[in-house]
Order: C-alpha cells, then structure tokens, then sequence
C-alpha cells in the first residue's frame, strides 16, 4: 500500500489499528495471566534462554520474514536475526520516510508484559500457554505497529511544516519536540473512542457469559498510560533522526 | 482448558469464536482477492508447489505444533507433517471426545479460497500478498477449529442421549443422522447474530472510511452456505465413528 500522508488518512490506519488491538487484548483475556510463559528459561533445551512468548514470537517473526513483513516501514521486528524475503520487493513502492533505526520493541514487550497482560487477564495460571503465546504475539505485533505508526504521523506532521518542528529538531530539543507533537484534544478523542470500542465488543459477548470480558476503562487507561507515550517517544526520535539527515 | 460438555457450554465457546471470524474476514478485507496467493507453484523454488498462503500455514502449523497446539481436541492441522510438541502435555486434562478421525480441512481451505474470500474482498491485486496470507491463516484457524467444533456438538447431543441418534449411528444413516442434529431454530438464531455483529463491527469503523467494511449479509450467508453445514457433516462423522467405537 502506498501510504498517504496526510494525516487524516494516518489517523484513519490508526483507528483502524484500534480495534485490531482492542480485539487482540479481548482474545488475551479469555486465558489467565500464565507468568511462567514470560520467564525466560522456563521451558526446556529447545524453547533455551528465551521465554516461550520470546520464542513464538521469534519463529513467528522469522516465518513472516519470509513473507518480506519486515521490508514495509510501518514494520519493525522485535528480533534482529531474520532470514530475508522470499517474495520480491513490492512493485513501485514508494518508502515516505527517512531512514530512522528507531525501534521501541524492547519497551513493547516490557510494558505488555508488566502492564498490560496483569491488566486484562485474571491472575493465575490455567495451563493454556499455547493459547495465550499465540494471543501475545498477535497483540504485541498489532501493539508495535500502533507505536511505531509514530514515523508516519511525525512525517507528515513535519512535512504540514509549521517552522518549529524543524528548528526544534535541528536544535536537538526533545522536550520541546514532545511538546510540539502533543494534542491533547486527540489524545482525549482517542482515549474516548478506545473505551468505546471496547464497550461495545464487551457488549457483543452478551451469550458467552463464561468468558471474562475486558474492562473499557483498563483498555482506555491502556492506550493513555503506554501506547500514546511510546507512540510520542518514536515522533520525537524520528524527527530528530530526520533534522539529522537533512543536515549531513 | 477441561471443556464442559454441556449444549449451553458448548454454545458459549461457538458465539465467541464468531466474533474472531467476523474479525478475521473484517481483517481480510481490508486488502483485494489477491487471487495469485491462492495458485500453486507461484512463488518460486522456496515456497514450491503449495500456494503461498499454503506455505505460510504449513509453516505456522510447524511453529504451532511445537506450542502442543494440536493435541488438543479442538484443533485440526492443515498439513500432517508436523513435528512434536515442545511443551509437555497439559496436566490432568481429560479428552472427552472417543478417536475421531475426522479432519475436514481441506474442504475448509477450499471453500475459504473459493467462496468466503471472492465473497467479502474486492477482486483484484493490490500487491500485499505477505499481510493478506497472514490474514488467510488467522480465518482458516479460526474456521477449522469453529467447524470441527461439530465433535464436542456431537458428543453432548449423544451425551444428552435420544435414543434416535444412537440408532441412527449404529445403522449408518447419515441421513437421518443430519436430521437429528439439525436443529433449524437454533441455526437460525446463529445467523441472525452473525449478522448482527458484522453489522456492529462494521459500524465501528467510522472514521477509517477508506477501509471498506464488510457486508453483513453476505457474512451471515457465508455461515449459512458453508459453516453450520461443514460442522454438522462433522457431527455427522463423529457419531459414525463414536457408534464403530462402541461396538468394537
């Protein structure tokens, strides 16, 4: 897809990615909190020093790899190991961006783990590790892609050009970056619509009674606390990254 | 998860996983048919004779396989190649379902190729072939595992016990067993939720007008046409096979 940079069109892919996360945490939420799956270590010679979310997640990330996942820019890996495409790049398509190594993964995993699992799931342990790893990589890939759209949004916040993006990139002044890329009537709009979202697919389980559903405020209190933060963090970095490449 | 055997139980788990493939086929569509993911022998030397999306869910099954994915009872591979699984096998679960080897997959990848897909996506080729099949292999699990389903159906309607579907087993009447596990009230209800829900899924996604939605009708005829049949077969099977069981 070439993507449009206009921000409404942006905005539109970051509403879309809503409720692919919003229904990834949903799935989560039906198995227990199961630690043992995020201790690394924990599962034998073959899983190694990994976790076993580390480890499907990895063999995940190297299957798609082959699919050439990882040469679309709104696409970063949580490892560094991957085989390359098997297919051929895509016809005619046009990287908007910069060159910008930033990745966040590390801190996707951290906060998903520590804050967001604990979050949405029961305590406990039910056995299901299969079920839930699988849940994990779904909604940590969908997580990654939320948070580093940031490259995107930062672009064309760039390019739309008011002069203060550009001398405050210039002048290496993150505080000041991270100020300019804050709107907190968006953010507000966002937070509101996610709890919506999550209102609404709770609703739809009305039948399965057995399942837990998730808690609109926790999925809100979500996207507040972590995804919109980690979402600046990457605009930050990659205005920096571009005031840097357009001076050398 | 130690499965209760009870219709209402079991009618729980079916209404949940219509929301991950009413989510899975909104996901699909979001890209074009695609149509040369589908053609096997397309994709050069590696990805072989299978089709590309055959060869992403070959090689998702093998990562799955390790996660003990198919030793549950509510799972069904694609492929038969598999290696074991890395994890031990789930402490103190229980099988409910006798040895059925019913597996109906490959009718599941063909009427997904043929019907389900031309039937919620655009025709044509938008050139993302790599997020299209792991879109394909989300739905195909989601739609194996909601068909062959069919086994715990069967089973508790056994359980429950009209001496009729015991007959009917022991004769071999596949028709008057189809007869017996219709049920036109309750199928009827599945249908009208279905499409309730696309509807509310669909409606969720104002904003992102660029992506098309889905058309509600024509996912709760896809349930209609296709998944309530393939699962009664499924019934239908396993309780041939629980009345060879019984009498040898």
């Amino acid at each position: 897809m070439n993507p449009d940079l206009s921000l409404k069109s942006i905005r539109a892919v970051l509403i879309r990615q809503e409720e692919t996360i919003v229904f990834g945490l949903i799935e989560r939420a039906q198995f227990m909190r199961n630690g043992i799956i995020y201790k690394p270590g924990s599962f034998g010679a073959e899983v190694g020093a990994d976790c076993l979310v580390g480890y499907l997640l990895h063999e995940t990330e190297r299957v798609h790899a082959r699919m050439r996942r990882y040469t679309s820019p709104d696409e970063h890996p949580f490892y560094r190991d991957l085989p390359g495409p098997l297919l051929p790049a895509v016809a005619n398509y046009e990287n908007p961006l910069i060159e910008c190594e930033t990745n966040v993964n590390s801190e996707v995993f951290g906060v998903y783990r520590d804050e967001i699992v604990p979050a949405v799931c029961r305590g406990g342990d039910d056995g299901n590790y299969g079920s839930s790893s699988v849940c994990d990589v779904m909604c940590l890939q969908a997580l990654s892609r939320r948070v580093h759209y940031g490259k995107f949004v930062a672009e064309s916040k760039y390019r739309a050009g008011t002069s203060d993006i550009g001398e405050a990139a210039l002048s290496g002044d993150r505080n000041r970056l991270m100020e300019l890329v804050t709107d907190l009537a968006v953010e507000r709009d966002v937070i509101s619509r996610v709890r919506q979202k999550a209102e609404l697919y709770g609703r739809l389980e009305v039948g399965a009674s057995a399942v837990p559903r998730i808690d609109p405020d926790v999925v809100a209190g979500l996207y507040e606390r972590w995804i919109i933060p980690m979402n600046k963090r990457v605009q930050v970095e990659y205005l920096l990254a571009r005031a840097k490449s357009a001076v050398s």
